[in-house]
């Protein structure tokens, strides 16, 4: 069986212990979280959604998503990857510390990635990064030799295409 | 005390456990953690960094920053609202399930957030919205009236503005 990443989308209630719970599910199996996001998505009905990548062989991963689907109180789970077509992006804020000369050839490189600077300073530059990983992963290795300081990306989020939903 | 929203970041190994260590820090206390991201930030060093946010007081939330500094391995803990200024973002996918005429809305709004068209059918749309969570929140609201099918939310990165770094 091939191992590849997967995507797996999890609506859960808004409550202390369900996220832990979840994680625990794949660090018990030693299984590591390579990404994941946790936002509120609806106040009123206090629903939350996590979005986790992780690495996998087909049936490791659907054994994973069917222990997920026995805890309560988890509303519904899909394993994206195997249900596709589906929209995945990511948000990344990247740090650089550099001379003016440099920070020159970085805001060139920002351009050419729709990337936002969000913050910036005599000595320091923050861009805010949109797109899939592999995107961001290039944005990084192009800020390394140019004062790459810091870095905080988001981890994926993630919908089905088309008319159909979780 | 106040009760306020505080954002912690963590950076720490990318290994199985780390991440169910430090949400179950969390939840032993009975606090919920509204929003989460942890992602790869260093692959070669083995680097991921955590963003949490959640809601307490100053002293509460020192407690448990205090706590998350004695798990091993955390490399470093900030609490970004008792040591600003932060850049704080966050990125929704948002899908749309209605007739072409209130589309027409949607995409007028759309614009007006420089939200991006990332899927579009005969019946639905997925904008890609990014910024401040009280933009995206106000950005939910506008599309509840125009078919508002399905959210995925990121939850915050955040990393210190100027020359600062974690």
């Amino acid at each position: 069986m091939e191992i590849k990443s997967h995507t797996i989308s999890i609506l859960v209630d808004n409550e202390a212990g369900v996220l832990g719970r979840v994680v625990g599910l794949f660090s018990g199996r030693g299984y590591n979280i390579e990404n994941l996001t946790v936002a509120v998505i609806d106040k009123e009905k206090g629903l939350s959604r996590i979005t986790i990548s992780t690495t996998g062989t087909d049936i490791i991963v659907e054994q994973i998503v069917a222990q997920i689907e026995r805890i309560v109180p988890v509303h519904r789970v899909l394993n994206m990857t195997v249900n596709p077509p589906s929209v995945e992006r990511e948000i990344a804020l990247i740090k650089i510390i550099c001379e003016p000369r440099l920070r020159n050839d970085a805001l060139q490189i920002a351009n050419a990635f729709r990337a936002d600077k969000v913050d910036i300073t005599n000595e320091s530059c923050v861009f805010q990064v949109v797109g899939k990983p592999s995107k961001i992963d290039t944005f990084v290795e192009l800020m390394k030799p140019l004062g790459l300081a810091e870095i905080d990306r988001s981890g994926l989020v993630a919908l089905s295409r088309g008319t159909k939903v979780i």
